[in-house]
């Protein structure tokens, strides 16, 4: 699992920073892509990755401002046009199926695979399978804007089959009683504890991604306990009143909520072209009196999300 | 008047080409820019020009296949997050105003100046005034793709002042009779032409710019005598067959047009991801077999365009 920003930057598109465009890579976890936000450019970010299009199941769209938006209808027809034909579902507030399907009619595009919405009426779980739980609280942008949660489910312990044929076990039956946990006497009178044979459960991880927002209680929750935070930074830590009167956040009010949720690491986007290389490490170092695990992300950083040890 | 090319690829944007756009730019004419299709990521490629979006007068639209438009609502966006504030008109086939619209109101962005439309209902003369009359023609597309005329007015030979002085003539209500080309007798006796003080009229240059089309006369038509066309050229000169079936033109139909219509250069755009540097240069060449002064243009190539000799 890792995370490669695509877009780090706040408004409008700069040299340093396109607009905001964020994939989480489930790789190993379920062979596929999700996007989070497409701003314009994000198609030609991506020419610049591994990332293949027709990898993408799934786009969640944080908010409907253009920096975060105005990428998706080219980044669809080209996952059309390089023959993606897995289905796509984008998730997002409530006008998004209308902005894209006025885009693909009035150009149109017809697309090689199904594409289907899930408009969001408020906060709960919006999608929901063996390996992946995604639910979405609203924050406080001037526009309607959402906070996703992603919470992988727990890994299971798996039956160790190296350890039972170095214990001269022979397959059969008996290793699905094993691998239940139960304990098991052979013909030839040998007694196992399944509990020998399995190997550690691994905790799911937690990735909460939000979109432009204030500073929110509802931020907190959707980061509870989360291995990774990101969180927008569009002003200085000094910068609070600004940052409220344009519904946005200081990189000490992103820290803050890093900390109070208990998060394990803070990586911070929506970077305003304001700050240049240095003025970044500012905002950097301005959360870190407060989380340590602050980082400011550029465009093409990848972040790797590993198992809690 | 230059040319340049800020996008010019087909279909999908590539590391080498983006998709369409292209500014003239008419700075010294009328202070303003005036730019041609609008692909996604034309405001990235502006950020490398010296091109200021406020100057940016108008937008001509040829047809709305994603690679000519996705870049619009974004770039409008930026003109106003820059502040510009002087009006801007965009051109092009219907459904232009509803794309851009639902653009701008689903994303929230209000714009810092005042935006219109004008749809094009069929041939004809689309904008007049002193200086520039432009013109539009159906050509023959998948979908309703236009081609422009854009005709300067001739400039009338300016009235030369200095030889005006060192002929000792007094300034005075005889400079407009003299302007006006009547012969004048001063107080002093002395008598003259105002031919003899009228500098050289200039005939006004001719640019065709085409949107994506099979080979047609009314290419020829748009382009009769013009100083510069830019034409399409997706296909190889073998691949006619192919051209037709996707409603495109082959780099030698690009060329007997330039030959037919007597223009003075030919500029081919449109260029697919399977010619690179060297199958790029071979579309030239083909090119060249018909018409001399032909060339492929790449991204960010600026071509001049002088006056007549
Ligand atoms: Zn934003
Ligand atoms: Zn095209």
């Amino acid at each position: 699992m890792e995370i490669e920003f695509l877009g780090t930057g706040a408004g409008s598109p700069a040299k340093a920073r396109n607009v905001s465009s964020l994939a989480l890579k489930l790789l190993d976890e379920r062979n596929a892509i999700w996007l989070f936000d497409c701003g314009e450019g994000t198609q030609h970010q991506v020419l610049s990755t591994t990332i293949k299009p027709r990898k993408i199941e799934k786009i969640f769209i944080t908010h409907l401002h253009g920096d975060h938006l105005f990428g998706l209808p080219g980044l669809l027809s080209s996952r059309s046009f390089q023959g993606g034909d897995e289905p796509l579902t984008i998730y997002g507030p409530k006008g998004i199926k209308e902005y894209v399907q006025t885009s693909l009619r009035l150009s149109e595009s017809g697309l090689t695979y199904p594409l289907r919405f899930v408009e969001l009426n408020g906060d709960g779980i919006i999608f929901d399978d063996e390996t992946f739980t995604v639910s979405c609280k609203r924050l406080d942008h001037k526009i309607t804007s959402f906070g996703y949660r992603v919470v992988e489910k727990d890994h299971v312990g798996e039956l160790q089959v190296d350890k039972l044929r170095a214990a001269d076990i022979p397959s059969g039956p008996v290793y699905g009683q094993l691998k239940a946990g139960k304990t098991v006497t052979l013909p030839d009178g040998r007694t196992f504890n399944g509990q020998d044979f399995i190997g550690a459960a691994q905790k799911g991880r937690i990735v909460t991604i939000l979109g432009d927002t204030r500073k929110t209680r509802r931020a907190t929750e959707l980061a509870a306990n989360a291995d990774v935070l990101v969180h927008e930074s569009t002003f200085a830590a000094d910068e609070g009143k600004m940052a409220h009167n344009y519904y946005h956040s200081t990189s000490q009010q992103a820290a803050e909520v890093a900390r109070d949720a208990h998060a394990g690491r803070l990586l911070m986007n929506h970077i305003s072209a304001r700050y240049n290389g240095r003025g970044a490490r500012e905002l950097e170092q301005q959360a870190r009196q407060t989380f340590k695990r602050a980082k400011v992300v550029r465009d093409f950083d990848v972040i790797d999300i590993p198992f809690k040890k």
